[in-house]
């Protein structure tokens, strides 16, 4: 049997009673004959600690020194759990970023990984110890400490798969897998045996929170399988994967949804040429995060461009709007709030043609009005009001067949 | 002028307040033109709080592993003084152990500094940086993380000066510098300006505890001056080096005094071969930490060997002198409890005799008992009831002309 890597967050290594938790199953999949390479984050709130012991000095800290800060958290969750497989008679060893080879970009706090020497982590691998890597940490050329940033302890399980040729990458979380909708608001929800990248990828962007984007896309271009599974039980998880099986010939795979946005509509009297730009430069260099953007130009219609922020956003982006309003060339901006967004996602729809059509028509029969209307190959989002949004997410759930029962009733 | 390298411990950097207070410090002697190299130590709590951790994972932890854990306190540390520099409008830069160049021999948890490679530190202080360094970790050739055990920091900073040829070292603690005895018990005892590397290791093995034996050897060995000062005043402290001048024409320099000492008497039949480095290796196999040891054969009398040990290893050298009986080959043991003992401490002795004679006499005036006695070059040390001890230790002191009133009269 080849290599596996496993992955727990934060919550998974809480404490040292799940730290011990966490060694016997790493013991049970080592027994399964198992090469294992785990990669652990900081525990719980020794993160949230570090940041603020930096907060009682500076509110703006140095890059460099809070990866120096920040990185020891994973450090100290690599040798107490070390510790822990050996107290259960295992035989382990533990390596920081550096140690285990993870050579990254000179950049602090969102350094990307540029390369793996496995030389180390594969000599202990031979000698049957598990090695256990630091998460979200890793080394320059110049041997500075950097961090990964957001989801950067999944991007180190994912690299290190990659690196090791390991059969898969399992990712331990609170949740036992992905679901066609968020089962706290979907009450026919259901977990997925099996879903693609691709699908994962827009299910990540869209809110899901499972698993970081970044990852997703590290695994997707490795061609690494992953496994998002519950660290608190043992049942299957949902496998990430190139090639998914069309179980019960699912056209849509999930209906994701995200609440408070906003709806910015900018309106110009004369055609613009390069005001478009101008207008998404200025507002991604003042880190607001612009989602759907809408624009048509017909003649005799006032030309104009939608888009939508979020509710976070909005006071920040009136102000830049207003203050730069001469250079931005504009006439009028207009805004809605209350909005939400919900979106199907499956890879199935790229020849399932109609799909969209059939999402409009169900939530017209619901009498929800669409405020704007964004397309992928592989997603569909509408903006709705915010108050009809769960009431969208069930239609939709409901239209395209995800519930248990209806499933059966595909097949 | 030149370098100098400033050493923190970790009640000086406790709290986020004290690493501000530090690094004001630092910037201060930054001011007075020096390049400045700091080191610290972990935080207050923060090493009780990690093995406490590990405490509660396994009470048989791999050295290595610990080394990996506890070594994160001081990245901790030098990461949030950094910052701290930052925050003060100065310039500075962390490094970690192995960042430093600091090579160690391939032990875990008390390792010897092999090697410094200044290549790093030295151009950032050419940049102008304060270059903070890490104390009490180091890395093998190995890429494994190591510590350095006990005074560790000190020896770090004692290491870094004599690498950087820096003009001194100053040791910031809690006390204010050296003084002739311990000030609260002796109430005339005073604070030395200078004292000499070889007195200071006597006291320092004699429990003076401001400083560990293993780096003012470090010091002495490669002549770095070291000032002893306190974190949390502007006063002058304690200079010790090698060549001292001879204030107020001391031949003592200091009384030391440590209670609950315990005297064994080991008796033989017949006189013995070999016995005597049977006994002693037997116990410090065990870590029994023997001090005092008297022998002395005369015809006619029952051949027999003394000893003195700390209380708290009393118990386990009685079973080992027990269950070893026979091995060792003795006939009887005997043993005395509620002892000190009280030493002198000074390099005037050597070209001065009878100041041991003047020690016994003093006791004897005193009417203090002395069940065992010591000498080194610079040292006299004797047993005697830990009832007397305080006695004995200001007559002492008042002897050798160190309190003040006396200083003033021999000048």
């Amino acid at each position: 049997m080849g290599c596996i890597v496993m992955k727990f967050g934060g919550t998974s290594v809480g404490t040292t009673e799940k730290i011990l938790n966490v060694a016997k199953r790493i013991l049970d999949e080592k027994k399964r004959g198992h090469e294992v390479v785990v990669v652990v984050s900081a525990m719980g709130k020794t993160t949230d600690e570090l940041l603020s012991l930096a907060n009682e000095i500076t509110h703006e800290p140095s890059k460099r020194e809070m990866d120096m800060l920040l990185s020891t958290g994973e450090q100290i969750t690599i040798s107490l759990l070390s510790l822990a497989i050996m107290q259960l008679g295992g035989e382990a060893i533990s390596y920081t970023g550096w140690q285990a080879g993870i050579l990254t970009e000179s950049v602090h706090r969102n350094a990307r990984i540029i390369d793996i020497d496995r030389t180390k982590v594969e000599r202990q691998l031979k000698e049957g110890k598990v090695v256990i890597v630091a998460g979200f940490q890793g080394v320059d050329q110049y041997g500075e400490i950097t961090t990964l940033g957001r989801g950067g302890s999944d991007t180190t399980a994912v690299a290190l798969a990659s690196a090791l040729s390991a059969e898969r990458c399992d990712i331990y979380t609170d949740v036992d897998g992905i679901y066609t909708s968020d089962p706290r608001s979907v009450k026919t929800a259901r977990k997925l045996s099996e879903i693609a990248y691709d699908e994962m990828l827009e299910l990540a962007h869209l809110g899901a929170g499972v698993l970081h984007p970044r990852s997703v896309e590290f695994a997707k271009n490795y061609d690494v399988p992953l496994v998002v599974r519950s660290s608190m039980s043992a049942e299957e998880g949902t496998m990430i994967k190139e090639e998914v099986q069309m179980e019960n010939n699912l056209i849509v795979r999930g209906v994701a949804f995200e609440s408070d946005i906003v709806r910015i509509t900018v309106t110009y009297e004369v055609p613009f040429n390069g005001s478009l730009a101008k207008i998404f430069t200025t507002l991604a260099n003042h880190h607001i995060d612009v989602d759907i953007i809408v624009q048509s130009i017909m003649d005799g219609i006032t030309p104009s461009v939608s888009f939508s922020i979020k509710k976070e956003d909005f006071a920040e982006t009136i102000r830049i709007l207003n203050s730069e309003k001469e250079v931005l060339g504009y006439t009028d901006a207009d805004f809605e709030v209350g909005l939400s967004k919900v979106s199907i996602v499956g890879s199935g729809m790229v020849s399932n043609p109609g799909v969209a059509a059939r999402m409009f028509d169900r939530l017209r029969q619901e009498g929800i009005p669409i405020k704007m209307v964004s397309t992928s190959e592989i997603k569909v989002s509408v903006v709705v009001p915010q108050s009809e949004m769960l009431q969208a997410a069930n239609a939709l759930h409901d239209e395209y067949g995800l519930s248990p029962e209806d499933a059966e009733v595909s097949l």
